[in-house]
């Protein structure tokens, strides 16, 4: 899975071929076609592991360190995902990648839709605990529009229009704005 | 550039054939090459059309009706980005896809710039003019973030995850939220 991630960061989903995968994997193609089937299978599995993955250092944080409050949990969350290392570039390419041949792709769309959901999800929940008093679909709202942000955010970081910096410095303002109108 | 536009929002840009364009177009692929030099070549001239394009359809008002507000101007050039036309479809296909490509596409990463940062200044004019007290930075950080959100929602539309209806609304109330926070 981490082959195929990273295979697919550095050519794209349409430039993902069987056979730099297993070369990447170090394993045989045969394997590799027997364990996922076929090319959606691959980029299936690739979704899921990228969103364990993305799951993973959004929310993982030293054990000794205090406990952050709502707000900092939320703020931590999702500018965490606006970062230069190697693992979030590489998982925002993935899943910028999972994202723009689903548009082509129907066998990735009920999976994507899926994933987006989830994130969405988690992300209402943290505005919930920022915002207890308000009502579910105004924070499924703000949770749609922050995390559709930052695939717009991310994607223009990724392709060159937006300094990392700034991007972050937008998506903090947006959670600012959100925050705000939702205790008004 | 039409047949450009429509080969790439019906395979995408790294399915796009200068046989099949050529064949689209109905003129020899040698013509094709005469005009755009290369592949490079086809996808910026593509990335102008778009944009000029979809400058006419979102600005495109009949003569005789009524002038628009400057807040209704804003609106209707934004929401305009989110209607289900084959045209509009079309359009933010092939702009999603040249996005997603410069991602991995060096040679397209500086038009691609140029021609967001027009869109936002686009946007930060029509801010301007609903709330002409701002500051220019904070206008453009607004317009830098409803344009941001609409490429992430048009894509999730795109890709099958959220309902154009839905999408529409998520704009609608995102603009409100920046345009009431730029009125304090």
């Amino acid at each position: 899975m981490e082959a195929a991630a990273r295979v697919i960061a550095r050519r794209g989903v349409r430039g993902l071929r069987v056979e730099e995968l297993a070369a990447e994997a170090g394993v045989s193609t045969a394997l590799i076609y027997y364990h996922f089937k076929d090319r959606t299978g691959i980029l299936r599995q690739t979704l899921e592991f990228i969103n364990d993955r993305a799951e993973r250092y959004t929310t993982e944080r030293d054990p000794d360190a205090p406990p952050l409050s709502p707000r900092e949990d939320l703020d931590h969350t999702l500018l965490l995902e606006l970062q230069d290392s190697a693992e979030v570039r590489e998982n925002s390419t993935a899943w910028g990648e999972l994202r723009a041949s689903a548009v082509f792709d129907d066998a990735l769309r009920e999976d994507l839709a899926r994933a987006t959901l989830v994130w969405v999800q988690e992300i209402a929940e943290l505005l919930g605990r920022v915002r207890p008093m308000t009502p579910a679909t105004a924070l499924a709202s703000a949770a749609e529009r922050l995390t559709a942000l930052l695939e717009g955010l991310s994607m223009r970081w990724l392709s060159g229009s937006l300094p990392l910096a700034h991007a972050r410095a937008l998506m903090a303002e947006a959670i600012e704005v959100e925050v705000a109108r939702l205790g008004r």
